[in-house]
């Protein structure tokens, strides 16, 4: 694969300078490395802070929902792995309002550990940190195993509800109440049609034949759960929301919000056609779609594939969703498709 | 390459029908075969009208700016073909609030064509009819030739100014020079470095070394002015940019707005590192960066590859490229970056 870049080993380094002088309006780094950044008004007095954080290569996960109405500090890794205990601890730190801050974040071994221990390092400051993990992979563990899927594209929905609750001056319990009530309606499958590489290895991250997929693959090109030859969209749509349907105890006359992601190589219309289907989809299971997103918003470097992501709704829910929002690469200002 | 498509030859009407499902808000359908869009508010009364359109596989372009401040009516084609004289005509009426309709599209012959056809039909309908070609690929003419370019990514800058301007109740004359201000002040330059496949075709448009890369190569893979090994990511900008400003004679303290524009498979994360590279470009040449756009506005497909353009801004450009829009693919509700 070729990539439009410099030194392998300056990617992320460079990566994070242009996103800064792009969004200085959004963003500031608060660390000398440029490796953890925050929403320029950050902290917000009085306001739960949400610090996030993970490998890089999924742009805009994570750095680029930092803002308000959604997260306010997140450390930025090398190409996929973990930031350090110390780089989640200065966003903790960056994110702290005076009222707690709540760790949002994948449920990945190495960025889970660190901000664990980012967690202890914050208290001995007395800082209150509260932890949700975004756990949307429908693929990546069995029903009844929930608590152990791996998160992707539905991180999204966690920062966008979770960041609205906390604009609402809410209690860090309640913040963390409403990201793990966004986490626990969330439902997230990819397909991967081809590998990516990352910079500094200079290799795929796996093999694919020429004519295959694999549904159910995660971001980092975890193992998915059935390989086969390339499926029609229909199909691929077909499988991706059987499984997530399968797996959500939804009832008819049930409201969603959709979104369709984009992992990186896969151009917009091929997202579109996802989307026809989907609602086809959806409709013969009579659960209305409220409100779609369709883009590229938990990528893979230049992984060609997608992932559908509901997240169910309900009052509170659909409240939070509505709120304005507005960072580097989402903003929103009122309810409008 | 792979693709997440159904039939071939099913592949625009099911993209123009999952965009219709997903932004409703924004866009009606104004033929039985969904080939002419419109924005749902249109004909505005009173406003001048602005149609569009050409080939399919480059979204956002075109139907992705119809929508308020931008374009109001849009003809579809199949995979980089021409729309029909009929479909632009009924464009054209679609767009058509009395008092005039802009035709505002990329110079291609086929397009110039069925456009020229198709004002023909409008004039015997009484509607008045101009139009502004978009001619902004410094790679497809040389200097002195200007009018005889290609346009690329340069469309979003010209559907954004005329858009702003017409929201602003101006005539039909003023629209076209605002247009036509836009497009003479734009430059752009594209690099691909793969190729892409149509759909129906099912082969690739053109072929490429492996690690080789095209400067200049145009959105339907239209020879560009120098192929040769991969550079870096900085080289690559050097050389555009380098281009770009032998070509329009600007001079130090010139403010401009950049667009970044990814090709389909690029990831966001390469397009940064451009970003960070233009920046100290136009920094070294004393070019104010007023206002910067990243991501993908006018793609080809899944081609890997970028695009940068220049916007160089006056008084009137900066107060329209500020006004407000909103369309399927870009909302702009306040000036920030």
């Amino acid at each position: 694969m070729k990539k439009i870049i410099n030194n392998p080993d300056d990617f992320v380094d460079e990566v994070v300078e242009g996103i800064l002088l792009a969004h200085k309006d959004f963003l500031k780094s608060v660390s000398d490395d440029n490796r953890v950044l925050a929403r320029v008004d950050a902290p917000v007095p009085g306001k739960v802070g949400i610090a996030t954080g993970g490998g890089s290569g999924h742009i805009p996960v994570f750095l680029g929902y930092v803002g308000k109405g959604l997260a306010d500090a997140v450390a930025v890794g090398n190409v996929f792995s973990s930031p350090s205990t110390q780089q989640m601890a200065q966003a903790t730190r960056a994110a702290n309002g005076g009222v707690g801050v709540l760790h949002l974040f994948g449920n990945y071994t190495g960025d889970v550990m660190n901000f664990e221990m980012a967690a202890e390092l914050a208290a001995a400051e007395n800082i209150q940190v509260k932890r949700s993990l975004v756990t949307d992979d429908v693929a990546s563990a069995q029903k009844g195993k929930e608590d152990t899927r791996r998160g992707i594209a539905g991180l999204f929905f966690a920062y966008k509800i979770a960041g609205a609750r906390a604009e609402e001056m809410a209690s860090l319990d309640e913040v963390k109440a409403a990201a793990d009530m966004a986490i626990s309606h969330t439902r997230s499958m990819g397909v991967a049609l081809s590998p990516c590489t990352l910079p500094a290895a200079g290799k795929p991250t796996f093999t694919i034949g020429d004519g295959e997929m694999e549904i159910g693959m995660g971001i980092h090109g975890e193992p998915g759960i059935e390989r086969g030859p390339l499926k029609s969209a229909d199909d691929i749509v077909d499988s991706i929301l059987g499984h997530i349907l399968e797996d959500y105890p939804y009832k008819e006359g049930d409201e969603v919000a959709m979104l369709i992601n984009g992992l990186g190589a896969t151009p917009p219309e091929e997202l579109y056609i996802m989307n026809r289907k989907a609602h086809q989809i959806l409709s013969d299971r009579e659960i209305d779609i409220y409100k779609v997103y369709i883009g590229e918003f938990a990528t893979s470097l230049e992984m060609a594939g997608a992932s559908i992501s509901l997240l169910f709704l309900n009052y509170d829910l659909k409240r939070w969703l509505d709120a304005p929002a507005e960072s580097p690469f989402f903003k929103q200002y009122e309810f409008t498709n």
